[in-house]
């Protein structure tokens, strides 16, 4: 009877909450709900310094903290309730857990995201209004297929997301694509939810500034990432899609991890990618990759070395983005970069502010895709 | 320095379980890793009796519990992890939450889920082996998009899923359609994700016991279901997608909130829709539900009365299902039935075992949509 009575107060209360009329998004100091807030929560809130303020109910807990890169240490009121405010935050999108007596979890009147390994949460700062960059807009909008696949690498079935562009569908023509990584700790979902790629894509298009693209998310957390984008990833999209099979119509890219997918798929094999993008990342400089890396980094710099004119000549666009100094993997690129103007390689660099963080992947793909296929 | 050194270590630990080599699935004692464990998740685990095993490491907690419905209290050892193994569970999805000192929230180890009003875990008890049902085989497979839509209901861009099978893409023909409605607490992700609406679709057409068709997936959680679905969803469908535009090609189910918004839709709009399908569910016998009910439940039984012939000869199927008789709807489901058959509606009933739970839900699918547009 106990068990029936808790299912029907629950189904009470999510179908009240699903019929309540909607609450106001602001209160009187001006802050409003984090877009995220699952239905019916008020929290977390944004004020109009961008400061994010969180209130979490927990009476019976000692210690409740909010771990956003830099951690705050909420402070417990009469009620139990744990309440906090941030330091302002910058535009886009930021993971951040919840801490209850140590045990690191996603706030549960949050959206989750998978990353950092886990299922964190996120907050979504707002950017500047009237940029057609990274906010949903009323033009023509594409669509995110996802799409099973079997992957004779693995010997499994997995899970790839396809952007389609909004002309697609009702057309005949084929696309050029671009392959599209996410970072070490997420998986395919990353540029789709935290990335926002259809909807930096859709402004793009609809602004004219980048061409009509397929974009193709795998999941990079493979043994052998090179073996599953060639193999299986690239054959079934051009099987299953409309896109164009040549080199001059195939770009990849990625983030972090995703950024050394990049260059250790594309650097021995310049005869499939026209388009190559590097964000946030570069072959390290001095800690060895277990597993990460087939072949020694010195071994891809001989490659570059000895058909530097190759190189030069093929790659349409060879991309590097970094989040500025404060970026984990900026040492890094740095030295990379070092020895590719040593050889005499040519790329372009472009520098943010921001860090390893969603903000500066969403500009890198906003910057890169407009390069692509022209 | 310190935020640095903490995002180091993290994408370092990151990379490092990405890359590391698979771990084996199954321990001495038989159990096997949950499949929603995330990488390099060793809990919850499973045991060849269908027990779940959690394991959360929480030192300085002072109590951890899990919540399936039962509240299983974990027990702490000398590490600081707290363990337990819960009965037997009945086989298919199960949401689950980590209560830490009082916070109900996620488990880190698993994939989240949005339902209950928040983003809950969930566990997967293996079906009965070589059955086609609800697990993924080696057939061909449609795809699920996400699909964005303003919607001037809601004054507001919301989002869909759209269900097309594997032979859409590559045909021009048009298709029926059926609208698939989550329940209370869940929202449009709910049959994609706890569902396994493509699963069970691709597996029923691939026997060819079913028809291909296409399912779309709106978010219920709408001021006005009836207006929302009537004029944003379905004219937005028949605008972007190969569907068939007439009745008897177009179906409306739903589970628990779902199936009271399919009745809502339905019974005042026999013109729309020759399929109906009410799973877990049926209009309210007591307590009034503002906001769910626009009308009183009389005024649909009045309709029912005074046109019963004609619903009796236009619905090709009106279909019932319930989760036995510990399925929280199931007192309202009957008294609803009792109201049909006195009235002299015609309509199919299936029962089975399991409660208000997905089981039964992706049950109710399977045995549904092999009915539709014969």
């Amino acid at each position: 009877m106990e068990k029936r009575f808790i299912l029907l107060v629950t189904f009470l209360s999510v179908v009240m909450i699903a019929m309540a009329q909607p609450v106001s998004d602001s209160d009187t100091s001006g802050s409003v709900r984090s877009e995220y807030c699952v239905r019916g929560a008020q929290y977390p809130r944004i004020t109009p310094e961008h400061r994010a303020q969180f209130k979490v109910v927990a009476p019976e807990a000692k210690l409740v903290q909010i771990d956003l890169g830099k951690k705050y240490d909420l402070v417990r009121n009469e009620k139990g309730e744990w309440l906090g405010t941030t330091e302002p935050l910058g535009p886009g999108f930021h993971y951040y857990f919840l801490i209850v007596d140590g045990v690191r979890v996603a706030d549960p009147s949050s959206e989750s995201f998978y990353g950092c390994s886990m299922h964190t949460s996120g907050i979504e700062i707002p950017y500047a209004k009237d940029v057609l960059q990274y906010e949903l807009a009323d033009i023509p909008h594409g669509e995110v297929r996802m799409k099973r696949y079997f992957s004779k690498t693995a010997n499994a079935w997995r899970r790839m997301f396809v952007y389609t562009p909004p002309c697609y569908e009702k057309s005949e023509k084929e696309y050029p694509v671009l392959y599209l990584q996410h970072g070490g700790g997420e998986d395919e979902r990353g540029w789709v939810l935290q990335g926002r790629t259809d909807i930096i894509l859709d402004n793009l298009i609809a602004q004219q500034k980048a061409v009509p693209m397929v974009i193709v998310m795998c999941d990079g957390n493979s043994q052998d990432f090179t073996a599953e984008l060639l193999n299986d990833c690239i054959p079934f999209v051009e099987e299953n899609y409309r896109v164009k099979k040549d080199r001059s119509h195939r770009a990849l890219a990625g983030l972090s991890m995703g950024g050394i997918h990049t260059l250790n798929t594309a650097i021995p094999h310049p005869e499939l990618f026209a388009y190559v993008g590097v964000f946030s990342s570069g072959w390290w400089a001095k800690a060895p990759m277990p597993g990460l890396m087939k072949m020694d980094t010195e071994t891809y710099y001989s490659l570059l070395q000895e058909k530097k004119d190759e190189y030069n000549a093929s790659f349409k666009e060879f991309w590097i983005s970094m989040g500025g100094k404060e970026d984990i993997a900026y040492e890094n690129c740095r030295i990379m970069r070092e020895r590719f103007d040593k050889i005499g390689i040519k790329y372009t660099y472009y520098e943010t502010n921001g860090g390893h963080t969603w903000p500066v992947w969403r500009e890198s793909l906003y910057q890169f895709a407009p390069l692509l296929f022209k």
